[in-house]
């Protein structure tokens, strides 16, 4: 596939225009200015358009699209205790299945191709990523409130045999982590050994960390005067690459722990206000050479998956609540959402327009209202755009979504799918 | 027409299903679950789909619509002064007509269907407003820094001719109102008498009021003491009916003020973020019973039309910088973008789905991905929603947008347009 005289958002985040983009299997062999001698079949006219890299979603909870909007205005605990558990306590892997469709075709409409996903019945997740052609790294949680061997736990089998069956699957699509749901969820004993087990099999970690004031105040009465971050790193949890959602309350010696183990802070902008938790403290990691990525967090929480928002969201609440209108640039946010997503999932050859690197992209139409007219181009990418204006996702090469047509899925199937599953639940629940 | 077997948002936030909606004219002429024996001609089908009411965008500056995204990322005064006021010297009338056009073809996508404008060139503005078919409360802001009579400006006699030519014209979709851009921005005598002039002409008044903490602190030393809240009363600026855009400042007697006067707020979150100017008090106003409607402000200050993010993000940040997940119901900011934006512009038949009020609709679609499962409807209305959803926008009976096409404007030439004023105008800049 061949895009034809089409500009392109480049690795330094330059637009370069008149471009010739070339697709070959799952990667990009060619980016000039010159129409190259190779014939790469179909050509793709880009006469108005963008291609840029796309999006990464560094923390959802897949599964959880059903629960769309379920139990709102409630205060934290009533919302998990009446609502949320309740719910999850019927969920198996075959409405998880239909559960996680739903949620991947809602984000490629977003320019999404890659989540980090934390939850449970994840060979389900697992079947879903495969199935809608877009790319993951799936973690099942570990929650443990006694002390016996983390080893003989059903959990901890199904973190095994995850990792054997789907680490490196589809060509790399799929990626497996351990995943240590949050500190406030597991005990010491634990925590240490999932940081040992991952770093004897190289994989991952994703966490939850410092989402509350509550959760983090309460880590330093448990657990010794530790935060959660001195705690985790104690733990052996930041020896391996790690992702860590939220970090709404570190504080500075905090932040220095992240800078020291190259940690990925997944920031959730929207989930953190709608659940009162409060503004991470991003332009202060940033500022640290903290590597920051975006997440919408599980739809629940949200109330869906448009990573867009995020995106804006971002520079806008540093400004706004630090009363500083040339915090964050549009640079910035934008290499969060996309390069910084890569390289936290460890994936060295995604997450920007170069030859070689594989062809996950987004084709923008930059001939609409909105990106009316374009002073300042990533002003308009990061304040302006909406979803009407991707009008294809591809990953690895293939098109998953274009002009509102998905490739990859039966989007009748998967709505019917998913509010049957609902509606059986909610049955159950009544 | 006749909507047959649809949802509807009725004027108590509450859903009806199965519902049949007859427009005649300009207005909504029968609501029931009945199909009516009167023949309204063509059917259309409403399954899957929802009417609700259109939305009110409560602050604009539709003539810097050609200012998207031009000079970011600077602080306030710099922007102002090096990019915004240059740039807007070399507005004229047919330059801001072509802006205009852009910037409503902009925002009825996303389900706006009447602006709050406050600008210069207003006779061009209104002709757009004319054209596109939208509705609008435009106002001619006045600016003044020295103490010479209003009567003998010409800024004056541009009000008085606009309110002459416009107000109540095309059915009464345009209104003029009288504006004072700002307390910083004008003398006590100048405010004074406009106040008065609106008083004797019976129109409305469009302001900006204490929109950033240097604004709201320095009058008080300016004004002897007094808050911008406190100035306007004092000069009788609240004796007509008020929209005063921002009140990010104010305090708590000058929500008393707006209270006793019935002032409406316009609410305007993604600029107040985007300036660092702040998050107003939007929860304590509502709590005193407090008007609040929402704008998105120009878009050199946003940098889209995207009402639905202001939607959104009214109770996320309310949520958010108060701890607090229970403050602001879904009905509340639903009304906030609707009914209340209805009577601020002084539309008592207009803001609600009943028989009888002028048909100003949007139809959503509920078949996709973003609004499934639906547990509660207006969660779904309110955190979910995207532009993608809104096939059908109707101001008093007549289809504006559908399915992605315009039906009063020529969307390509408005494009060409306004890039080619921007460029004109940066030629003569550079």
């Amino acid at each position: 596939m061949l895009f034809t005289d089409i500009s392109i958002l480049d690795e330094n985040f330059q637009r370069l225009d008149h471009q010739y983009v070339g697709i070959s299997g799952s990667r990009i062999d060619f980016v000039g200015d010159a129409k190259p001698f190779q014939d790469y079949g179909q050509q793709i006219d880009g006469k108005n358009k963008l291609l840029m890299p796309g999006l990464y979603n560094l923390h959802t909870h897949l599964p959880m699209t059903l629960l769309r909007g379920y139990g709102e205005n409630l205060p934290l605990q009533r919302w998990l205790e009446e609502r949320i558990y309740p719910f999850e306590d019927h969920l198996n892997p075959e409405n998880v299945y239909d559960a996680v469709l739903l949620g991947l075709a809602e984000m490629m409409k977003y320019g999404v191709i890659a989540c980090s996903d934390m939850y449970f019945f994840c060979d389900a997740v697992a079947r879903a990523v495969e199935k809608a052609g877009m790319k993951a790294a799936i973690s099942r949680s570990i929650v443990s409130f006694d002390d016996t061997d983390l080893w003989d736990s059903g959990r901890f089998t199904e973190c095994k045999e995850l990792f054997a069956a789907y680490n490196g699957a589809c060509d790399g699509r799929i990626r497996v982590d351990m995943s240590i749901h949050a500190e406030y969820t597991n005990t010491e004993k634990t925590v240490r050994q999932l940081a040992q087990y991952a770093k004897e099999t190289g994989t991952g970690m994703h966490i939850h960390l410092s989402e509350t004031k509550k959760e983090h105040e309460e880590c330093k009465v448990r657990r010794g005067g530790r935060t959660p971050a001195q705690f985790m790193e104690d733990c052996g949890i930041f020896d391996v690459p790690t992702t860590a959602a939220h970090c709404v309350y570190v504080e500075d010696g905090d932040m220095e722990i992240l800078k020291k183990h190259d940690v990925t802070v997944s920031h959730c902008p929207v989930s953190n206000l709608k659940l009162g938790s409060g503004v991470a403290p991003v332009a202060k990691m940033l500022d640290r050479g903290i590597r920051v990525a975006l997440g919408t967090d599980g739809v629940a929480s949200n109330n869906n998956g448009n990573l867009l928002e995020e995106l804006k969201l971002t520079p806008l609440l540093q400004k706004g609540v630090n009363l500083d209108p040339t915090l964050i640039s549009c640079e910035q946010v934008l290499k969060m959402a996309t390069v910084n997503g890569a390289k936290a999932q460890g994936r060295e050859d995604c997450g920007a327009i170069k030859a070689g690197n594989r062809a996950d992209l987004l084709m923008i139409d930059l001939d609409q209202p909105n990106m009316t007219p374009c002073h300042e181009f990533l002003h308009n990418l990061v304040y302006a755009m909406t979803e009407s204006n991707i009008v294809m996702t591809m990953v690895d090469g293939n098109i998953l979504y274009q002009n509102g047509e998905y490739k990859t899925l039966d989007i009748e199937k998967i709505l019917y799918n998913a509010r049957k599953q609902t509606e059986d639940i909610l049955n159950k629940l009544s």
